[in-house]
């Protein structure tokens, strides 16, 4: 019976976003328990609005303040012990709930997980791991920027922990974990990757080298590990050229009659198109290590990609993903590091 | 009267490819000579073929080895004196030609470039540099993958270099320079990127500070400076992304009779877009840094693809890109370096 906390205040909507969003998952979760934390007054009226007063599945915990987008993580600790996102990670901290799910600013969330819920013990830097499509399926992608200039040894627990997560909670047997390098064969990556190559392949994970940027959208890995920093370079370059190559078709298209007929009979495919790719569909990235599930939704999700973020935390949250971590890293990682240190 | 020196052996189809991509510049390129390397047996005859035997622009040098492309940059340093890419380079270095275009092994190239030509004084590690498409026209990023682990002096220089390559070559008045990096507010970058800021900013460029992965196809700088590593895995994560948004329409379009009907009315506007980003246009990489103007052109390149590699090197040889390098470097890049030390 996994116990949700929501951070209902979070995000461009906060609860007339969210609340829906919860509205939605009710059935297909019969068995969870959602509590929505924030204003109680607007969370309130909102659930009226839902008709969702009297579910047995939604709890109100009342909240004062909330993290604004820009807000500076430290100001935040410091500043607003009373916010939406502090009492909703309490709350997973306190045992209340199984995982957080919020929309909010990622430094302040992170900052929060980091100083109320600790790391797992033998994770030094919690990581931004996110799925992302390939053509046959999905990803895990880690880290995406949360940390930058990692040594090896993060490298190392970041393939750990993505490797427990896909095996677990995405139920692939022997995830295979590829580190993300660069194709040259006289230079084998930098410092950091070199090392941490040594690293992965004398730990127990089904390491299958080097990936190069040009293959992980072809599923050639289920888990790509890298450097905070390349990743989420790489992330934001990759959706940069998406968004282009998007507004050239949607350029192409208006250019006079001929090109709004062909929009029209190409629409199906384009909005085909636009559901595999879609950001929405991923939507809810896990900060992997945090002694807790966290999960950070985009700011600016909508419905349905708000559910899609829920619905991590409460598959991480059924799989118990933070306590087998937790044991693996007991058995396996000291020794591993031990030994190549 | 510039020369250009071709390594008419390198390539996927060598001189099949190379010739017919030389006759089509003669005409545009009346006052060019073009100096093709290779088997003289066979560049004669496929002269022949396209019935340029007699053309006063096109001159015939011999060498009898060829440079593998899996070939260890060092073995063909060694082994391979008489090698097309290695008289190519020579012709460069002997003054007989002002530039060398190759579609070989970067690493050989970038290998004999640094022990023939040597680099421009000043500059520690020659990038690779190479034009990418934006929603407006196009910019420059470097270095695509000949560094890793660069320092930010190198950065510096890379940026130096960049833009003038940038205002000299294609044109563009005090051209934007920005530092790859990634947008979170606290953090600000990794150390190496973070002490390379300081060094732009204090130079006498246009530096318009850090820019996203999400913003370069924007058209947010003319010139985008980063490392090796991290340019590599970036322009190929942003490849690899293309490929499957190609993929994923490909494959709408051939379900069925509408998707076949609906990609015969959409196939214009998808040649459109694929012309607009069309790697092909953008062929050629200038070894940026070296003792003389060194391009490198896709291996798949096809005889478009070559022609426009053959035209950057053409363009850089006209405006005496080698030259202003090291005028610039010579007037303001040390005293930059040994203020900041």
């Amino acid at each position: 019976m996994p116990h949700i906390a929501v951070d209902a205040m979070s995000g461009d909507s906060g609860p007339s976003t969210v609340i829906p969003a919860i509205k939605d998952l009710l059935q297909n979760y019969p068995d969870v328990t959602f509590h929505l934390v924030g204003d109680s007054h607007i969370l309130k009226s909102e659930l009226q609005r839902m008709h969702l007063q009297d579910s047995e599945q939604v709890k109100i915990h009342h909240a004062s303040q909330v993290i604004g987008m820009d807000e500076a993580p430290s100001q935040a600790l410091r500043g607003k012990r009373d916010s939406s996102m502090h009492i909703a990670i309490a709350l997973v901290r306190d045992g209340h709930a199984d995982a957080v799910v919020s929309a909010g600013n990622t430094g302040a969330l992170m900052a929060m997980g980091k100083v109320f819920l600790r790391t797992i013990p033998g994770i030094d830097r919690p990581a931004i791991a996110a799925f992302l499509p390939t053509t046959t399926g999905r990803f895990l992608a880690l880290d995406l920027g949360a940390n930058v200039d990692c040594h090896p040894e993060h490298l190392l627990q970041f393939a750990v922990m993505g490797s427990i997560l896909a095996e677990r909670v995405m139920g692939v047997a022997k995830p295979r974990v590829g580190l993300l390098n660069i194709g040259s064969e006289e230079i084998k990556g930098n410092e950091q990757v070199k090392e941490a190559s040594l690293l992965l392949r004398a730990a127990r994970l089904n390491f299958i080298g080097n990936v190069e940027g040009s293959d992980i959208y072809r599923g050639v890995a289920d888990v790509v590990v890298c450097d905070g920093f390349v990743g989420n370079v790489a992330l934001k370059t990759s959706e940069g050229l998406a968004s282009m190559i998007s507004h050239e078709l949607r350029a192409s298209y208006t250019q006079g009659i001929y090109g709004k007929l062909a929009y029209l009979v190409n629409r199906p495919i384009l909005q085909r198109l636009r559901k595999r790719l879609d950001s929405r569909q991923y939507n809810g990235a896990t900060l992997l290590g945090l002694n807790g599930i966290v999960i950070k939704s985009h700011g600016n999700a909508d419905r349905y990609a708000f559910a899609r973020a829920v619905e991590v935390g409460i598959a991480e949250a059924k799989h118990r993903l933070t306590l087998h971590i937790a044991e693996v890293i007991q058995e396996n990682l000291n020794p591993v590091v031990r030994n190549s240190a």
